[in-house]
């Protein structure tokens, strides 16, 4: 990969890599990451967003549906729109500093 | 938000910051992007990602779909899932490099 990536490239390969440091062995064969893990990585990699309530709220009925079935996995792709759910609270932070420093 | 955010939560802030970098004013209060917003945003952003075959096809397939309805914008949700499966083939990529290590 080019060393010249943009900041943006640069945090999509922290989140990607991020995903595979989560999946097994076992997994890596399936590309698929445990909701054990999953559980795992959010305590461990995102645990100042959420400890914001907006963010904890959304982790805590995710976390709530990832237990409701114990046998699945999580792809990659899912993994993504996971974190998206998790974190589009901030996103409502950007937003309303962007709407009082444009105001 | 705090000094000490993780990687992981570092590189979320870093997406969605490029989010709102490309939202209109008149956007901001509906909180959404415009297409040829994004597409200038894949351009400028993405550039060294979308080099890549199996990225470029991606994106030429979204952008092709985007072409196809005008009229539309793209809420903070859709832009996650759209900047997801461009870089999925990322993916692809560190998986193949965790195959080799792991072997």
């Amino acid at each position: 990969m080019a060393d010249s990536y943009t900041e943006l490239e640069k945090a999509v390969v922290v989140l990607v890599e991020n995903f595979y440091k989560y999946v097994s062995k076992h997994g890596l064969a399936k590309n698929k990451i445990s909701k054990s893990s999953f559980r795992k990585m959010l305590q461990k990699e995102l645990s100042h967003m959420l400890t914001d309530t907006g963010n904890r709220r959304a982790a805590d009925k995710l976390i709530h549906n990832l237990d409701a079935n114990h046998d699945g996995s999580i792809s990659f792709d899912e993994y993504w729109v996971l974190i998206g759910g998790i974190t589009s609270p901030i996103a409502n932070l950007v937003r309303q500093q962007e709407q009082q420093s444009s105001s």
